[in-house]
């Protein structure tokens, strides 16, 4: 059967997500024909499935050192890959799809740790990166080749294994004429700026320039949740922004925050703009009178300022942009699009739906690109990203 | 290249082992002609690798719950993949072999856990098991492509994981015409009884009875390192035992633990016959007033007896043997393979070694076998050892 699948020119893939926020799990199915830099992606089916309050609860307790061991690793590497395959055979059904017309399974894992650089101080804590969820256990439930736990490869020829998201954007997004720039608003925000690479680039041409521009939605997410007295989660549609007014002089002081100045690549998280940093800048704010509409306004130009200046800083001297593509929850933010567009005149702003790929199921989508590159045996790292040696090809096969 | 790869009828394998006895790594270099049933071992090279103590005691720690948290399963896993890649490089070095020669490498991995039955009481421990040892990280560093971590696709139809080593005896060492045991005397006792097949048998109609006999060398081991002062670690060739008598009385009583009379299939440990079982019942003979050469003798005897009954309990009704074949440490004791022969006097006693597979190597060309057969796609469980529901291929590929 492998036989086979090596074979074939177009493979109907289900590319398989669940982010380190330990949401759930995303299942974009897909038909790809070709691969690596010539992959076209037509998107057939996407679902998302929630964790229940106990797993995610197990998945936090796995996640640290304090409360995980071995036996916890052990067993839920096992129960994520049976959470994994009712995903995937939930999300056929639902496509109408069955199981024998899906070709491959390709998932990322649920990250429970991850090692970027070596503990110099303790050998056995080398660079390194553990996604669990099993793949044969995946591959038997499923009765479908399954190929992932990609990220070691990558670190094994001296790369970090991650941002991996720069890839998909590459070889979704990227125009023969257009300089164009990625841009995710999660929890955090994330860049890939791929310039116009004419009709016969390769991967190896590839010079994008990745980074986390700063907050996404954090700071943002707890200041409504602040002011909202615990009633909101986020501004919706940043309906609440719209009603305030930036507040400049504030508005500085948050952008002279040293991570902004630091040059790319970088990464950021909660260490740095978690509830901490937001708690603290909100009561400032509130001892000097700011309404809360103002606040919210403000905290929105935060996050667009923060990513208009990033690519001001680091990407428009180096490469022409003509187009800037919002993905993630961010994108729903109708004032922060609009705050962006006010200081990127020259770029058009514009959603990833608007390509045809929802930015939900982007990611999602990445992995099945991944896992067609396995089978067809191309390279499927990006070392401009990731900073490995060389191309490599990522992955395992398990069979059914 | 995996597609030349699955072209070839013969291939070179580097099959790789490493205990959970935690002494080090097992590589065995073989060619292998054909697969499954109809796989033809040529062995061309052999070594071990002792692990260091500092790494020892890492390992032990991380195969505790106590003392193991996921940072360590992460790097661990890294860790152990380089340590397994160099055990490779150095045994093609000393077997005078490009890397290139080697066509595949199968690596068992280091098992840290294992649940071979599900928790009732907590969801999130079932059936599972756990070898580290990242299948990427080898393929990368040894530029190989790599088999391997193959227990848990058994588990997912059903199986128990293991034992594996059914397969190997029974694809080395079946005869047409002759039923043949295969023990394995290491710290337990294993064994494989293989009935006669006639010469176009199948994998699946091979009805194997495999089970542990009980202590291997365990027992003795304690026995001859207490008596000595802490001197000895194990009684060289048995010649100790052999200046003494046994004691039928004493002896008789051993027999008596119930795990004698447990139906197969049956697995033991240091749980029952570890060091608390050797240091109570050495008390009591030293109270009985037994001399250190008559408590040796009765304590190889224990073996042998062990051994012996097991077979005619639960073998030797149900098929016709012809040959024991002994391996592991325990083959070297002249005095426990004599009583086996008293015993069995029906039945030639031999060891692996007449069969030019070197007991130590035999494990190692299982992992090889079991990499052969991944690759040419065929099942390389065995369902009458493991419990299984059914055939299936086990193992993940990984490209260099
Ligand atoms: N309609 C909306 N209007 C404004 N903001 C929205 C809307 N819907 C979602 N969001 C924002 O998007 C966030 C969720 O985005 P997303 O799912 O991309 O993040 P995530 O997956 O949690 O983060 P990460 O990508 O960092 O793992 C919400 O917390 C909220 O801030
Ligand atoms: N020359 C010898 N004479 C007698 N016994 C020996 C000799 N050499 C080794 N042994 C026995 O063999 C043991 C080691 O056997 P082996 O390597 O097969 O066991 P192991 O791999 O530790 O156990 P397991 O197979 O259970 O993991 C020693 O502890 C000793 O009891």
């Amino acid at each position: 059967m492998l036989r086979q699948l090596l074979e074939k020119k177009s493979l109907v893939v289900a590319g398989l997500m669940s982010g380190t926020s330990l949401d759930g799990i995303d299942v974009a199915i897909v038909r790809i024909d070709g691969c690596g830099m010539n992959a076209k992606v037509q998107p057939l089916h996407f679902e998302s499935f929630s964790y229940d309050e106990e797993l995610r609860e197990k998945l936090k307790a796995l996640c640290s050192v304090e409360h995980s061991d071995v036996a916890q690793v052990c067993g839920m590497n096992v129960v994520m890959a049976e959470k994994f395959a009712e995903a995937v055979l939930r999300t056929a059904e639902l496509a109408g799809m069955k199981m024998e017309e899906i070709d491959l399974i390709s998932s990322h894992g649920q990250t429970v740790w991850h090692i970027p650089l070596a503990d110099a101080a303790n050998a056995y804590l080398p660079k390194s990166t553990l996604q669990i969820g099993d793949l044969s256990v995946l591959a038997k439930r499923t009765g479908r080749p399954v190929v992932g736990d990609f990220r070691t490869a990558d670190m094994a020829v001296g790369g970090q294994g991650a941002p991996l998201a720069p890839y998909g954007d590459l070889i979704l997004f990227r125009d023969a004429a257009k300089g164009r720039i990625l841009q995710n608003i999660g929890g955090i925000g994330n860049c890939t700026a791929i310039p116009a690479m004419g009709e016969t680039a390769r991967v190896e041409d590839a010079e994008l320039i990745a980074f986390d521009t700063g907050p996404g939605n954090m700071v943002l997410d707890q200041v409504v949740h602040e002011l909202s007295g615990g009633q909101l989660a986020y501004d919706a549609d940043g309906a609440w922004a719209a009603r305030g007014k930036v507040q400049a002089d504030v508005l500085e002081q948050m952008l002279a925050h040293p991570y902004f100045a630091q040059l790319p690549p970088k990464t950021t998280g909660r260490e740095l703009f978690g509830k901490a940093y937001t708690l603290a800048w909100l009561a400032g704010v509130q001892a000097q009178g700011l309404s809360p509409d103002d606040i919210v306004a403000t905290a929105t130009a935060f996050t667009a300022h923060s990513i208009a200046r990033a690519y001001e800083a680091f990407i428009l001297p180096r490469m022409e942009i003509a187009e800037v593509i919002v993905s993630g929850g961010g994108a729903r933010n109708r004032t922060l699009l609009a705050m962006l567009q006010a200081l990127l005149p020259q770029q058009a702003i514009t959603t990833s739906d608007a390509f045809g790929i929802s930015g939900d199921a982007k990611e999602a989508i990445l992995f099945a690109l991944l896992g067609n590159d396995w089978i067809h045996g191309v390279p499927n790292n990006l070392p401009s990203a990731t900073g490995a040696d060389r191309p490599t090809i990522m992955g395992k096969l398990a069979l059914p």
